[in-house]
């Protein structure tokens, strides 16, 4: 194994019907991997998924597929780079966090958002302090934004939780808010195990 | 322990300065134990967290908070009912969807739509075909159907899933929705042991 960085890649197992969304899910592979970047991700090879790794592995880019088994009947064994078949849905999670330096979210459905969720929910816990962006191709998670600006006003998110996920518009842009992130200060300062998680 | 149907709640682990969304914690609580049911949730003692499980208490409902030892410093201990501590956050989940007959997430931030989101992903997947509510209050979560809505215009949430998750106005609501649920047929047909998930 090659000891490329690795970005996380959260996205729909799905192809749309507007090719935008298909389109930046290609785009964001060719520009991660011509600089230098990996993918982990959740090892589809159907939908964004798919997209995402077949276009990395083409531009010559490192790809490490992570797998439960009882879902490779539902979202297709990728064919690129390697995969890990795992027990669990847990496990996919914990691993794909271990091996990645950065999230990124294509829009995607309940699974992406919970997934970025999830990621987002252990930044604010101090479990990761990685890079957390979501690529909003044709605004799709402006109503993500709206929710965050209501828990904020609410009371629910802290304000200095609003702005762990960081929006962009474009693959060069989240590939440019990869390079150039600096970790926040620890927010809540927990200590954590892996097997805490 | 008595044999109780137990109402898994996910909520905001501080108060609002909107006292709305405090009272709906309290009503639901009240509504819950007098229609008989109890309560598992995370356990902690803030917030609408620890208002939920006062009020089911309070009217006599069984009360069973899972937290992980990580978390009990940060969201406090409940002094009310029982309380399991186990040892990671997965742990905690898993035996709350064990523990539910029902799902109602309450307004909250980022790790209460993470859980709202897992637990629809896991009724998308057929790892259970419990109710999943929302209890909408002050339209916190319209921007919650907003993304499915796009979400599925996109053809990243299939149809057939569109209705997951059942929206209400008021705790009266939620309650009636438990009552009245059918669970539909299983969408993916997926096999799961409890380990997988
Ligand atoms: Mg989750």
């Amino acid at each position: 194994m090659t000891s490329t960085n690795l970005v996380c890649v959260f996205c729909a197992s799905h192809d749309s019907p507007d090719a935008t969304y298909n389109e930046a899910a290609n785009n964001l592979g060719e520009l991660l991997a011509k600089a230098s970047y990996g993918l982990v991700y959740g090892g589809g090879g159907r939908g964004l998924m798919g997209r995402v790794a077949r276009s990395v592995a083409d531009n010559k880019g490192d790809v490490l597929g992570i797998i439960p088994r009882a879902l490779t009947r539902l979202e297709g064994c990728s064919e690129v780079g390697r995969t890990i078949t795992v027990d669990s849905m847990h496990e996919r999670k914990s691993l794909m966090n271990e091996h990645a330096m950065a999230f990124i979210s294509l829009p995607g459905g309940f699974g992406t958002m919970e997934e970025l969720l999830e990621i987002t929910t252990w930044s604010q816990l101090s479990i990761h302090s990685k890079p957390v962006i979501v690529l909003n191709t044709n605004g799709f998670y402006n109503a993500l934004r709206e929710f965050i600006d209501k828990a904020v006003e609410a009371g629910f998110v802290q304000k200095e939780n609003r702005d762990i996920i960081m929006f962009v518009d474009t693959p060069e842009e989240a590939v440019r808010a990869i390079k150039e992130y600096k970790a926040p200060n620890s927010r809540y300062g927990l200590n954590w195990n892996k097997e805490e998680v």
